[in-house]
């Protein structure tokens, strides 16, 4: 019935016998609390933000909904562990394309422990978060039914340098992206995942509009998540693209101040995606099929 | 012929035999180079800034003109030192309210070696920079002929808080905003200094849509320097409303990206002053006069 979910790019899984997230067939993805005091911290950020009438109808539908806490059996088999009950975001999907991006160059709290702040700065500095303002955390990209996913492991993730992430985003639109081909990406969808009305660039822009107001929640070390779906498109059956809000761990009370981190990052996100929107593209996939035609 | 500047907020001054910049009476401003490299990192800024021909004017107008430089007697009696030659930004104002901004919650480019990025990192956690974005780094407020400028101490400023922060950016635009009296600031002036169509806001908004888009250049360390001149508005003369950028002895390539750490903190410190704004006020001054109605 539970099962470790098959489209997970970063963070920890639930594969040979480790903690990690479930799904069931119903839609909900289990997320263990982490053990230390960052599982508390996630769910209480939830249930805060759940209840939180101020968050306008077009904010909230960035995050995961939030269906409370529930003890489950731990995919370790380590007995019952309570999980976060989350609404499964690619399950349903038939193929999707996901990529997820820590967005701010700094991913901790002021109020961290030292040791804590050490390891992120270490990290932000060897990472791209820094220079860029974001990193990758993890993807895949999917290509055809022969070829699979492309899904770089960890390690060539973590080494991602600046150039290497403005290929992965154009690759994360391209048809011809399998595995390491040397071919230059073609941008097939560039337009219709990133552009247009309902696109991920104008998703960025309503979410940093947000975040240009709101002084209640500074996000460290969150991630926006990037999904799109290249059968659903070629079918022309809807353009299938997401982006949504993970990983509050490190979310605290912004007090009356914006998250100035996060909005930085993520305008240099928008910079990078727009640039990929400009480039000269050699493939005609523009248009956005249209999904309400149903009688 | 050469003086120190009676108006300088922050930085070494040229006061007791010290070394620092020093003006003249036709409107430019010397500013000694720094013994390391900083002061040729600057020159080099300069020289390449304004001989850039991407820069739209309406983006250059932020910046002081730059005359190149000149070796001169330095202030500190120590004999011939080169100096930057730049537009002196305040001295011919009557009576100059003046704050130094220093933007970006880093102020440490990744390239600075390692003891001084620890001296940075301390500063900027110890300070509001890390918190708002932004920190205060020097301040005068004028009052009257009477009561002279507000101009709180180094070891004042440097301990600004989040609210102190607040509290100065509405005294900055008070008529009663005399030396550190218990009265609340009754921001008279806000309409007119950070409002209207030429006001601060404005401006900043300007820069703000710049670096959204600007990938060539990184500030670090560099301050957003606001001015006003209650006696030019009281007189009717003028709004005498100016925003510079200064110090550029750690600005750095941008390589394709976008300044996000100077872009956070401007958006941080637009969002502090449109609160000013917003807040409800006591006094009335609150069009501009015009200069334009000479024959």
């Amino acid at each position: 019935m539970m099962k470790a979910s098959p489209h997970q790019v970063a963070g920890h899984q639930a594969l040979d016998g480790k903690l990690g997230p479930l799904i069931d067939a119903a839609g909900h993805f289990y997320k263990p609390l982490q053990g230390d005091e960052r599982g508390l911290k996630e769910a209480a950020f939830y249930t805060a933000f759940s209840s939180n009438k101020s968050i306008p109808d077009h904010i909230r539908k960035f995050f995961p909904i939030f269906h409370g806490t529930q003890l489950l059996e731990a995919s370790d088999g380590s007995g019952m562990h309570p999980h976060l009950v989350l609404q499964d975001l690619v399950s349903s999907r038939l193929s999707p394309s996901i990529m997820d991006i820590k967005v701010g160059s700094r991913t901790w709290p002021l109020q961290a422990p030292e040791d804590y702040i050490d390891k992120c700065l270490r990290k932000d500095r060897e990472s791209t978060s820094l220079s860029l303002g974001f990193r990758i955390s993890g993807l895949q990209v999917y290509g055809s039914k022969e070829s699979g996913y492309w899904k770089p492991d960890k390690k060539t993730i973590k080494r991602f340098s600046a150039e290497d992430v403005r290929l992965v985003l154009r690759k994360f639109v391209s048809s011809n992206a399998s595995a390491d081909s040397g071919l230059d990406p073609d941008c097939c969808f560039a337009s219709i995942v990133y552009g247009g009305s309902d696109g991920i660039l104008a998703q960025l822009l309503e979410l940093k509009a947000w975040f240009e107001e709101q002084t209640t929640y500074h996000f460290y070390s969150c991630s926006v998540l990037l999904i799109h779906d290249k059968e659903l498109v070629l079918e022309g059956r809807s353009c299938g693209v997401e982006v949504k809000l993970i990983d509050f761990a490190h979310a605290v009370e912004g007090n009356g101040v914006i998250d100035h981190n996060f909005l930085g990052g993520l305008c240099s996100l928008i910079k990078f995606l727009s640039e990929v929107l400009e480039a000269p593209k050699c493939c005609t996939i523009k248009a956005c099929p249209q999904v309400e035609e149903e009688p």
